[in-house]
């Protein structure tokens, strides 16, 4: 797992996990799932299980709408749920609240939650609250297997189709906007609120080889796939199919490269996965059946490389330095974007440009 | 629920959560049970669930020792799947570590945390890391029960015995002892380290009426089980087999009033049930057959109240005051252990005497 711990988050991770013993009842290795996997004793079933937590989120003021905190708290975990392919059971709830919490933030955080729960067909079955000096919200999501395997982040082959269940960039779009734009006084109208994607995580369960949620981004999300499959990604559709419609209106207007949206640490929480070539028409019209037209974003290929074409030009990128910049950065926002423009420079002036 | 919104800490959860609706395959109503109970479709198990943080006891520095925050981490959880009878499955961890947080504290973390799993028979499986400018550790706990139905909070009736799965006020003892003695440069040894009780909790599941964990102590759980249940507990064993033998020696060389062990906030994370009469003989049978000896305390009584024989005197105890003085005190140790000296005057003049 050499190239795994290239990627300080990976090997931090690998770090607090290995001193523990794995249970013999866990269908996951480490890294190889978003939930994890457990086998439940008399069943056929599988249990998936995820706790995530927003936290820096909120610290860092990119979350600063009581609401959207409530709508992610759910919607972090319920996309993990989705990235296995689970039907949604419920979720057991952490708030942190601070002791001077007005009644009307803590009623917006409540109806954030509660409408991303019925989004996602989940329960609010408990939780633990505590007071605390600063908002921290969590939550774990426990859904269910049946049936066809669990999706896993491996097994994906050269030849295989990338497809995304939506279009990508919103999360770090969302980012600029709240960490740029918004403190120098410009009035932007930029919605940020992820859909959960539990339906079409249950449906590819039958058609794709691997699939994993974007929350830190598309380009790390495929590189963390290149990690874990030996595999490269060759990225070749229209910049309309692969970015959202307003995320791409404002790299325009702000003149920020397109790809950066792509690279930056702050996902949109969709999902993106492969399918081999023969199970795509079927996928499609399955797909159809419950209005999702899953864009085709590029092709699997053997050698590891996440290859990018986009506005008329193809960057090999290495996405090692680009994540591992944001936690070199310890969450200085300001040394993080200049950081993703020098990458941008860098490449443009052809230093890591694909040979063709 | 007048009774239980009494209580400022149970009409908090009830006002969090009565905008969910409540899954139609959870078992147990709020404050029903220490851990959330899932029907689990297609099978006859249930899954228990239940998720625990330790934020405030690192806060106020009562827990300071990092293989203790570990081990604590674990316990919390696994107490509340043994006060469902649950056998245990796993553990998703959630770790917020500061950016600077030495490499040997978080290595004895992490070992308090294995040790405790171990012995309480739970396997990591996954969990959530975060970097926070402070460290708080929480964790979100599974288990199964199959066969005879789950342990509740509900159910015991007056002529009930009242029994523990050990002696209590351990966990107010180290409070007093971290707050109290060792600021003021007492050299005193006292170890606080619970034990996991999920064996006596499945035993339990054939045997009890009711249960519930002493979390926040021993009285505390009492008289939440009073409002629960509509009864009242008469506790009226000797100290020696109520109290645990390091706190009532602290108890009499501090000159601190025993029951205020039992009384304050901090609990031994111990097992208080209830037992019919025509079942208490298999169960001390069975529970002898596993080496356990769990102590008598005393019965439940028609009449809700809560009545303590201590030191050869009989008190009726508002036990509402006491919870509700913690609430009050916003994390104030040192206005609360006042208050908590107050109520014991008052008490010892008789304002609450009880009136045999």
């Amino acid at each position: 797992m050499q190239l795994m711990d290239e990627i300080l988050e990976n090997s931090l991770i690998a770090r607090l996990a290995c001193g523990f013993p794995r249970s013999p009842l866990q269908r996951n290795r480490l890294q190889e799932t978003d939930a994890e996997l457990l086998a439940l004793p008399g069943s056929e079933s599988i249990l998936a299980l995820t706790t995530d937590w927003v936290v820096e989120e909120i610290e860092s003021g990119l979350y600063d709408d009581p609401y959207l905190i409530g709508w992610m708290t759910v919607i972090v975990n319920a996309s993990d749920l989705a990235a296995v392919g689970a039907a949604p059971l419920g979720i057991l709830l952490n708030e942190n609240l601070p002791q001077d919490a007005a009644p009307d933030f803590v009623a917006q955080l409540q109806d954030g939650i509660r409408d991303a729960c019925a989004a996602a067909g989940l329960y609010v079955l408990g939780g633990d609250t505590n007071v605390s000096p600063r908002l921290e919200m969590g939550g774990t999501a426990v859904g269910l297997v049946e049936g066809a395997p669990p999706l896993t982040r491996i097994g994906c082959r050269p030849g295989d189709y990338v497809l995304g269940s939506g279009p990508f960039g919103g999360g770090s779009g969302f980012a600029f906007v709240q960490f740029v734009l918004r403190p120098r006084g410009a009035q932007v109208d930029f919605s940020f609120q992820p859909k959960p994607r539990l339906q079409e995580g249950q449906l590819l369960r039958r058609f794709a080889s691997c699939c994993m949620d974007t929350s830190d981004g598309l380009l790390a999300t495929l590189d963390q796939l290149m990690r874990l499959n030996s595999v490269g990604f060759d990225i070749d559709c229209t910049a309309e199919t692969l970015v959202d419609p307003a995320t791409l209106a404002l790299s325009g207007s702000a003149h920020i490269p397109t790809w950066l949206a792509l690279a930056a640490h702050h996902g949109e929480f969709e999902l993106v996965f492969t399918v081999p070539p023969e199970r795509l028409d079927s996928l499609r019209r399955e797909a159809a059946a419950i209005g999702w037209e899953p864009p085709l974003l590029g092709r699997v290929v053997q050698k590891p490389r996440i290859s990018l074409s986009l506005d008329h030009q193809t960057f090999t990128l290495d996405m090692g330095l680009v994540r591992n910049l944001f936690v070199e950065c310890e969450g200085d926002i300001e040394t993080y974007f200049k950081g993703l423009l020098q990458m941008d420079s860098a490449l443009k002036e052809g230093v890591n440009r694909h040979d063709e």
